[in-house]
């Protein structure tokens, strides 16, 4: 099998797949390293020079979108599925994908992205935005505040994300509400409903966490109408899109006191711009889009995932992480 | 039985037992309301009316030391036992204790304080002081962390705190070391050791919580000589009491980078002064003290504590809480 790994060392170092990753993960997924011609590269002409006998690409979105007039069938008749090492794509355009597969890494993310839901729940229960305000005023504002047991978390997305937030939530003790387009169970759910509920769930929400794709559906889908309905008090927590939630109603809801607190780990736009109202929001607290991706782990468990991915290609079986872009995930 | 519940309009609220609260726990505790003369006070004159009659006090540990000279056997000549509000009796002096058995709330901070220690583990190992100063300098600075998992946690006092502590690091996935002065195995533990293991630990650790009580034995237990032992980059976590830890020495080291990050609910002296340089230590986290009493449920946990002793003491079982002085714990 002919493997291309592109690389884009613009891109933070943590995203790029290193040969050493690459032979690691080969050793766990019990694969010969004689089984496959790999390459790696960085510039568009160490791509084009093997172009053309490419069968699995393997690269960022960014870097697959740069690509995609080199990834149709005339000039990578070869190819056989794309491996994205990321989980959204929102930025990609659906229409000038070519006709193989394209998978993601989703499942990579869910281990972090849990631990920074339970931060972010801990950090709001505990109302730290109030008391770093207070240190950086050098203030001693003793607040005494009530644990997360027996709260309510509404999840917005129970993806792979999402359920390990909903994971973290359980074991809080919270009481866990679901949301998703098709509402099967989860074990760390007491209720999973869909999307399409979501009006009726916000009012008995003290902590939302929204962790969806964001597509033509769930664009703004926190807007001002939907913030008016969570009770007064309550907290806002997104790891998955900026765009996901109207911002600027998200602002004026801290600001004035009808939201108590938010954590937010994805803007609209991004990088957030310096003369942004979000950055001096009352009660908000900030993580510049970093809150999911492991800077040890996050290409092992990718390539983990690729590897489970090209097992059941080999075999015929369905594959694991594809996307299907007419939903956008 | 006689019971005086002696409370101090001056303490937060969350400290003073309400006669609802009290009248809760009765029947949380299955007993008759009839069954106890209850009185509640506040002022001083309020408990010497009762004095000579009551046979258990109920209080705070200011307000019981306040009341010493009231508590000796000639003029409390009924007192079977104190019930204190509060665990740590390192502000209490043992030589004027009455010669009857003082109970603490022990267990009372026990879930608060392990969701307070999750949270700080969790942001230390997110660099959230790093990027609350980017927030505050609003600088868009993407730091990619790694998770917990497989991360060393030594905890300093394996108490119900400790142990509480213990259970949310094992829970991320933490290799958990205990120390205590008798070194029983705990189930969140990969191992306990005597706490005269310390030094051997520390250079082991890369977030160390001190839980431990404080005693002539614990003062500055961490001090300049051990914090040097920590690896560099490590972390420490306190919600014992400050004078567990040499601040200025912890300052220093967290000043110069050789620690990366601290979490601090105690210190010393409390409150902190408005000049004290621990409010603008680099890396620095601090609450003011109030980590491990929760808002609702501390003085129904207590009390629940309480009833559990009171049935031990009226069967003739041995004290589930009591303080040994000798030990300061």
């Amino acid at each position: 099998m002919r493997i291309h790994i592109q690389n884009n060392p613009k891109q933070p170092e943590v995203f790029n797949v290193s040969p050493e990753q690459w032979g690691e993960a080969l050793i766990r997924a019990g694969r010969s390293p004689t089984g496959y011609q790999v390459s790696f590269g960085e510039t568009d002409g160490e791509f084009t020079a093997v172009g053309p006998d490419v069968e699995i690409l393997i690269s960022g979105p960014g870097t697959i979108k740069h690509l995609l007039p080199e990834l149709q069938p005339d000039r990578a008749p070869k190819l056989k599925f794309i491996f994205a090492v990321a989980a959204g794509v929102d930025h990609m355009p659906a229409d000038r994908m070519p006709p193989v597969p394209y998978l993601n890494n989703r499942g990579t993310h869910a281990e972090k992205a849990g631990e920074f839901v339970a931060m972010a729940l801990l950090m709001l229960a505990a109302e730290m935005p109030a008391m770093i305000a207070d240190q950086q005023n050098k203030v001693w504002g003793q607040r005494f505040t009530q644990g997360l047991r027996g709260r309510r978390a509404t999840i917005l997305g129970l993806g792979a994300m999402g359920g390990a937030a909903a994971e973290q939530a359980k074991h809080f003790g919270m009481t866990v509400t679901g949301l998703r387009t098709r509402p099967e169970p989860h074990p760390a759910c007491d209720r999973v409903l869909p999307t399409d509920q979501l009006d009726a769930v916000l009012p008995e929400t003290d902590f939302l966490i929204i962790s969806a794709p964001l597509t033509p559906a769930t664009r703004k889908i926190l807007n001002k109408e939907r913030i008016a309905l969570l009770p007064k008090g309550s907290f806002v927590i997104n790891i998955g899109r900026g765009p996901l939630i109207d911002q600027e109603a998200l602002c004026d809801a801290l600001d004035d006191g009808t939201l108590a607190g938010a954590v937010l780990d994805v803007f609209d736009p991004e990088p957030v711009k310096a003369d942004d109202r979000v950055w001096t929001t009352r009660n908000m607290i900030m993580t510049p889009h970093v809150s999911v991706d492991d800077a040890v782990s996050y290409i092992p468990r990718s390539l983990d995932i690729f590897f489970a991915n090209l097992a059941a290609f080999e075999t015929g079986a369905p594959l694991l992480t594809p996307v299907d872009f007419s939903k956008g995930y």
